[in-house]
């Protein structure tokens, strides 16, 4: 399969899930409207909330299911728009939990709401509060839909029931995470690389990952020995993904991804690079710049220059490679077929091809 | 059907949906533990804000289920336990909308964890955001699950499509009163009569006593035209309720109610109550006053006064009674059995009991 083939693939996986969000946006909104256009207009905002993303778990269900012999992708594309419509109101959720009213450069659903509060004249307290509330409301919407998607992709019976415990774990799995963060942001004590990856991987990787390849094997009536080691793949490279993902938000490009190199260092977000760092001798000049809303970009290069000169960018780097090696190992295994290691070698490459 | 056999027959009702919550609630627990003590004390926490209350939604899909004929009660119990956790999570996350800390006299999710944190010497607000932070969790999870308890029931197919529809709307609907009521306490104009009505109506009414009297009616394999006598019943005795409840929190006795009488008025809660006077020149002297915290109590003793001076307690007072008689109005249609008329009698003479 070369570049181009897999480029066209993913396109027609795209589509399919977004034939499924669409008509369910589109059925919803039509709903709304009849008991009011503010209701039919936070249902808007939700889409555009809902739809704004690389649509990351439908395709990791699909390429599972197809590359296991699945052969009825629109059944595949009902249950990754399922994990997307759990991916958004976790998401909407987790930026009312962060206060963030951003989201991929543009305002999120807690943002789109204060701003038509604050242009009516509302106090920015105020306006921020109603935006947060508008958040949770849209975000229980999104999460409350999710299993129906399955449903509607029409498998009945015992399946359905394995479909949903998956999604049920997914979501519990991360609630669980998103409690660990909340702690951690509270305690004294900084929390150890280990406590991190464990939040991480029960935060985003559990939802994103393991639960959307488990789906698709499972769909695809795959055996359990190949539904277990495309798990196990699922949840290391997880791992390794949000690692690199914190590198990103700190060593990244910002033309690259889109996302602002300072903001984890205002928020002072909970990460394997400052799990490390915190342990070193160097840490100590910059601790108290960590996580001020007031952070220069001069002091953010200083704290990266400490972060490079402690050993925890490198620390963090080889911590990823490691998790994409056990990923890759994952999907050595003989239950698999070799068009599951051709679909997500590329997965792979992409890790290790950012931390080299 | 003499007293004795409804109280009862409400006791085994009661009985049979609390072993659902229970197993529910023990077995996630479970799970919660092998992701550690914080998640299972979450998890108990939820189960505390869940056990609390009187059990009102499954009481209704259950008489209704069984006045209709229903022979597997525990069957209905399921439905009515999905409606309870429902009501769960909406009442969790509506109190983080309202920032209270405090439900039915004890502190609920956002007030246990905000104390917590204060205990551990976290500065208030941040603590206060902190207890707001895993009730927003804590309200996802029962959300997240109440679907599935409909699945335990074992029933299956198009009478399952069915149910899952009516709790969806259920929702649904619940989610558009909550944007109204959130409108509300933001704009300028206070809201109408019409508009309060209809709000309680979207808010409360809709999953409180529609949705599960049309469940317990679907479970029975009622006729559409029984299911449809039924859900007007709701919709008109729902909006009755609230309006008697708005009445009590105002007028009642706090030693019947369980909640004080102040606690509506300082925080200038949309009511039908506060709609009609706010149109009467009496309102003047104490608009002021009304929906400041620190409201004394000879004030709230004045705006009572007013209220009933300018007419206010009277007119809702006949409006609670209006609906009543709408409600029971559609008791009478030839569809419904006389069971359903006994089983749901002591519920309008209850809320005209109140308003005479």
């Amino acid at each position: 399969m070369d570049n181009h083939d897999l480029v066209a693939l993913s396109e027609r996986r795209q589509h399919q899930v977004d034939g499924v969000l669409t008509a369910f946006f589109r059925e919803s909104h039509y709903r709304a409207k009849a008991l009011g256009t503010p209701y039919a207009t936070l249902w808007e905002t939700l889409e555009r909330n809902a739809t704004g993303g690389k649509r990351f778990r439908p395709r990791m269900v699909m390429a599972a299911y197809e590359a296991l012999g699945g052969e009825e992708p629109e059944r595949a594309a009902y249950v990754g728009a399922a994990f997307e419509l759990l991916h958004t109101a976790l998401i909407v959720h987790d930026d009312v939990i962060d206060r963030d009213f951003m989201r991929r450069g543009g305002l999120n659903v807690s943002g789109s709401y204060r701003d038509i509060a604050t242009t009516a004249g509302i106090p920015l307290p105020v306006a921020e509060h109603r935006g947060m509330s508008v958040a949770i409301i849209a975000g229980d919407l999104a999460l409350f839909n999710a299993y129906r998607l399955i449903d509607r992709s029409g498998v009945e019976g015992a399946l359905r029931t394995r479909l949903h415990d998956i999604l049920d774990e997914a979501m519990f799995v991360s609630a669980a995470g998103e409690l660990l963060d909340v702690d951690f942001a509270l305690r004294q004590r900084p929390p150890s690389v280990d406590e991190v990856v464990e939040m991480e991987r029960l935060k985003t990787a559990g939802y994103s990952f393991e639960g959307p390849l488990r789906a698709g094997a499972v769909l695809a009536l795959a055996s359990a020995e190949a539904e277990e080691a495309l798990a196990g793949f699922g949840r290391n490279i997880g791992i390794a993904y949000q690692i690199v993902d914190d590198l990103l938000g700190v060593f990244g490009d910002e033309r690259d991804t889109g996302k602002t190199t300072v903001g984890d260092l205002r928020e002072g977000k909970s990460t394997v690079l400052f799990a490390h760092a915190v342990g070193t001798p160097e840490w100590a000049e910059v601790s108290d710049w960590f996580g001020s809303p007031e952070l220069s970009v001069e002091q953010a290069q200083r704290i990266r220059e400490v972060l490079e000169a402690a050993g925890s960018r490198r620390f963090a780097e080889a911590l990823a490679r490691d998790f994409a090696n056990r990923a890759w190992e994952s999907l050595t295994s003989e239950a698999l077929p070799d068009a599951v290691r051709e679909e997500f070698r590329p997965v792979v490459a992409s890790v290790l091809g950012r931390v080299r």
